[in-house]
């Protein structure tokens, strides 16, 4: 079988998970990465194709790939590389600012359909496979309310984006933040209350922090308090650890999350249905997903569809390697 | 909006479950029912119109269904009934023998594809909800097995064939049976260990029996314990009790289950997907799947698809009244 050329774009901790992704999946191969910075690219890895992610006519010719993978941020990267790509390739993205998600969709859509290419965003596990078992529950339980609750584990989920928040404070040197669910609100959910939750009832968020050489604790703390969205609505406690701790004790990228609706059938029975997943790297499981993606997306590309996709667009068939007769005799 | 007209084919349990799923459901309406027995229907729905089934021309008429769900059952029922359902309308099924899934896909495919409709087959939680979810599973974490589970609550879940298979035996006045997941194999899924079960590791078959006066208690534990693929496999308890207290001790059909997937992704790191459901009556949560696949199945019809589908043909999207810029805005 003819396997499906994917070039990744940008090589931080999600190109580093979808590279690794794509060796475990034996239908794709890797024809290269773009990156803004080729060079470091190149060093970290001696073997792959590397090119500067402007030289379009370069890529397109040397890697010609089916699939490219967009692993940018949703900040900066993504609102420009998005729309940009979708001229030239099919795309798989994870953008994930879920207020801007309408906008973003009609910006790739526009360029996806006027340049014939295929491209699916803002997937991953939330959002992505967490958006889907929002709309099942939502659909298979009329009237349930679909929530998401994130670091039920004992020592939560690693945030990046309040991360790097923590960071850009001054005297902060380094700083990791960790969500947690609040176990009662779980239990509220559960028993069918269907409650109507500000953001702070559903999770507290707790920052592991690295003090520069004489910044001021209070000052800091006082700012990471009042930090408005990030952590203002939120009880958050902050804890000043040395570089050394913070490497080791609160290390890498674990999540985990439980998506859940709680209603009732028929004759005033009770319904409840769960999807939790727990991540030793939550950007490892993002690039799963994407690369996952990236397979439907090629076959969407492959009956000439066209446009802006999301998860929700996609028969899951296409998700897999399985042929019909495969799925039908074993998975149904 | 032009509702989607849904009869209801054959009225058991699920027949009942999908009567009231319709109720929440705004999009759709009960334009009948059809079934072998319309006197008896009939007298229990005096407001619902109730035609014989065998009375194609006259329901075809009176109705005029967009979709018929079939809610017979799988052993004798839906093998006949589908594919000459197929001919006149589009259908939905829970059709759940998995090993005949395929040879069944077939002749639902062959009589919607020639008459131009469409026919969702094996559809319900499990066929359904958990073949979604141990093909996501497997596509999201490569290498992982996915696993069901079903019974983890400390009633257990209620077997609706096994209860019947317990009913078969000589000297049997009634009976019915639960089904207890075995928490030591779900730990080891958890675990990452991937383990190759037999039937009787994951599960032990919990029974209660009625016997007739003067049945011997003995020769029918003897006969259920050897009886071939539903009990011998299987740790499995017998209980005698009184009609009394299997009706007020051991009522209803609730039932619940968990598909779980457990992996590593990119650099070793663990990954784990758990989906659960928890159904206070199991009939009715089929009925809420069923119906929730009676909208996709008029939309399907509506781009001029025919032939059969599974959940794992249909874009999410389908299965829920919400526009696509509500999903985009709220869902995602």
């Amino acid at each position: 079988m003819k396997k499906i050329r994917v070039m990744i774009v940008g090589y931080g901790n999600v190109g580093r998970g979808v590279r690794l992704s794509l060796g475990k999946n034996p239908d794709m191969e890797l024809v290269g990465i773009v990156s803004r910075s080729p060079e470091r690219v190149g060093k970290e890895l001696p073997d792959v194709p590397v090119m500067a992610i402007s030289d379009v006519e370069g890529w397109k010719k040397a890697f010609r790939p089916d699939v490219a993978i967009l692993c940018g941020g949703s900040k900066n990267d993504l609102p420009q590389q998005g729309p940009e790509f979708a001229k030239y390739v099919n795309t798989v993205d994870s953008f994930d600012n879920h207020s801007r998600i309408p906008e973003y969709f009609a910006d790739i859509d526009a360029a996806a359909k006027a340049s014939g290419h295929v491209s699916v965003i803002s997937t991953g596990w939330d959002p992505g496979i967490f958006s889907l078992e929002r709309v099942l529950g939502g659909a298979f339980i009329p009237g349930a309310r679909a929530y998401g609750f994130y670091g039920l584990g004992e020592k939560g989920g690693l945030s990046m984006g309040h991360s790097d928040a923590l960071r850009t404070i001054p005297g902060v040197k380094d700083a990791r933040q960790f969500t947690h669910a609040i176990p009662e609100a779980i239990e509220r959910v559960r028993r069918g209350e269907n409650p109507a939750f500000e953001p702070g009832d559903m999770h507290t968020r707790e920052c592991f922090v690295v003090l520069e050489e004489g910044a001021d604790r209070e000052a800091v703390t006082k700012t990471i308090l009042s930090m408005p969205g990030y952590f203002a609505p939120y009880k958050t406690t902050v804890n000043f650890v040395s570089q050394q701790e913070l490497d080791e004790k609160y290390k890498g990228f674990p999540h985990d999350g439980l998506a859940i609706a709680v209603g009732e059938t028929g004759d005033r029975h009770a319904a409840r249905v769960e999807y939790r997943c727990i991540w030793g790297s939550n950007p490892e499981a993002t690039a799963n997903v994407l690369v996952a993606h990236a397979r439907a997306a090629a076959r969407l590309a492959g009956e000439n569809r066209s446009g802006a996709f999301t998860i929700l667009d996609i028969p899951p068939a296409y998700f897999t390697t399985l042929s019909r007769e495969e799925l039908l005799e074993h998975w149904m």
